[in-house]
């Protein structure tokens, strides 16, 4: 299987490095808006212009469009869509309903296969949610995140006057956790659910008072959340504060029997020490799949809930039925 | 969707209560092998007599398949699945293939559909390693189960002379959890990763001492772990060891990265009041889907691998985007 990458950041590189592990698929090449030339791959794939793309048309058998989802993938994967089968990443939860329409026509009016919102969430958190309440529809499930590295909180923190440089990692409350674990179905605040820790280099002129205190009340981001400040120096940063962990936990309890006498609990939880490495992994396993239903005749929009799992393998069915149910 | 369920034992009964809880299903009658009329069901549902189930074939959508494993349902689900669409719960891993080749058979030249192997392991386990290895291609996956009852391990202590009843729990050794939890991918032998503890109700006249001889040196259920054997009461056995917990982890670590240097570590876990009624929930589900697949004019044989999630669920696909991704 051929695939391509559009746009080469962080999640570009995941990819790249994602398709070494996966024997049946070769990356054939990589496009960005940037200068190719100024543009060095990590494996020696060759680059091109965003622009020159459609003539990539017959060589890639899935693109994968590696963007942001505020305002990149909106405009992208539609594009895209039209000429390649795609997948990509978008992980605005809100804007989902919109996006797909937007995508699905477009893969509709190619004749091609689309798949948004692979990765872990949306993607695999949705499906643990999306199994576990089919199984227990008597039930409750939560969603914690971290610890990890929120890029969309880090920018908001540098923003603020003053500050050099920021990382903002979400930390799920584990007296929290261990209440839904033992099935006890609470009702969780936002507070109770997720502390923030933000490491901050700020200017050595800044008024630090100032800045820990526009962080805390910052609404939406900081608010509702038990917040603690640490001031930093920019050698620190580097040195403790530049991988991007990430993870989180997907728990799920709920009752069975006549008198709902019988308690159950699922839990579905990762501990990425790579976000972007992790999505790109689930997001090839995607595109395997988008592949093979493209070449079976399928067109049009999907997404994780769509595709059954044995379309993610490179093992036969026969080979997945007798070594892995 | 209206369901039958065949063969009315813990997980007949738990079916049965798993559809109440599921609006859109309904238990249209339940067959058994015994008298029906010295049968009541939980419900008040009718029962017929398993020799008469063709005359029910066109009242029920998804026949729900309730035998064991080792003699049952190698012969039940064929027969079945020629005049029913089917779902049984075969749990012997090691017959699968032959299983799914007799069901596919029958249900091919009936022209039904049929999904042999759902529940948790077979299930939502092989699921959990499934997703996990094709995610994380360089690692390695560890199932560990429990605490809970093992019934073939009860079973084989009560044939033990002066042996009046016995419960075995099989125990995950939590130290062994927790250095696959760190990414370690330890080689771990059987010993190290679970201990089985069996609690015994003896005859008055047994010799205790040779009883727990021949438990600890039973080949292949006791003699490779480390077995702790309790003698107790009837009574104590009837007031602490009535019901049936069980569940259990899957966990994959794997690395990513161009020099494979981040570790990440996939974690599904179960923890199980009643491992017949979660079994029944999830056949449930999959019932769902198999109704609604015949219903598109899917026939032959499939197991879990081959369900798209969202057929799971009652909600439309449109739904599960907007709420559920």
């Amino acid at each position: 299987m051929r695939l391509g990458i559009y746009g080469y950041g962080n999640l570009g590189r995941g990819v790249e490095c994602a398709v070494l592990q996966n024997p049946d698929m070769e990356l054939v090449r990589v496009f960005t808006r940037r200068s190719p030339a100024g543009v060095k791959t990590l494996t020696g794939v060759p680059v091109a212009s965003a622009d020159d793309v459609k003539m990539y048309r017959n060589d890639i058998d899935v693109m994968i469009v590696c963007g942001g989802s505020a305002t990149d993938l909106p405009v992208m994967t539609p594009m895209l869509a039209e000429h390649f089968n795609v997948v990509d990443s978008f992980d605005n939860h809100s804007h989902i309903p919109d996006h797909f329409a937007a995508v699905r026509d477009a893969a509709n009016a190619g004749g091609h296969l689309a798949l948004i919102s692979a990765g872990w969430d949306p993607g695999m958190f949705s499906l643990a949610r999306l199994y576990a309440s089919c199984i227990l529809p008597e039930g409750k499930d939560y969603t914690f995140w971290g610890r990890g590295v929120s890029q969309g909180h880090s920018d908001a923190v540098r923003r603020i006057d003053g500050v050099l440089d920021a990382r903002q990692y979400t930390i799920p409350v584990e007296s929290a956790i261990e209440r839904v674990r033992n099935g006890e179905q609470p009702e969780l605040t936002v507070r109770e659910k997720h502390t923030r820790e933000v490491y901050v280099v700020a200017k050595d002129s800044a008024d630090r008072a100032r800045i820990e205190r526009e962080i805390k009340g910052m609404p939406a981001y900081f608010a509702d959340y038990d917040t603690t400040v640490f001031f930093i120096t920019a050698e620190e940063m580097k040195r403790d504060h530049s991988e991007l962990p990430h993870g989180g936990f997907v728990i799920r309890s709920g009752v069975t029997g006549l008198n709902r006498e019988h308690r159950h609990v699922i839990e579905y939880s990762l501990k990425l020490d790579s976000n972007p490495e992790f999505t790109s992994s689930a997001i090839v396993a995607f595109a395997r799949a988008i592949g093979r239903m493209a070449a079976r005749g399928e067109t049009g929009a999907r997404t994780v809930f769509d595709i059954a799992p044995a379309d993610l393998s490179p093992l036969s069915r026969e080979e997945l039925r007798a070594h892995m149910l």
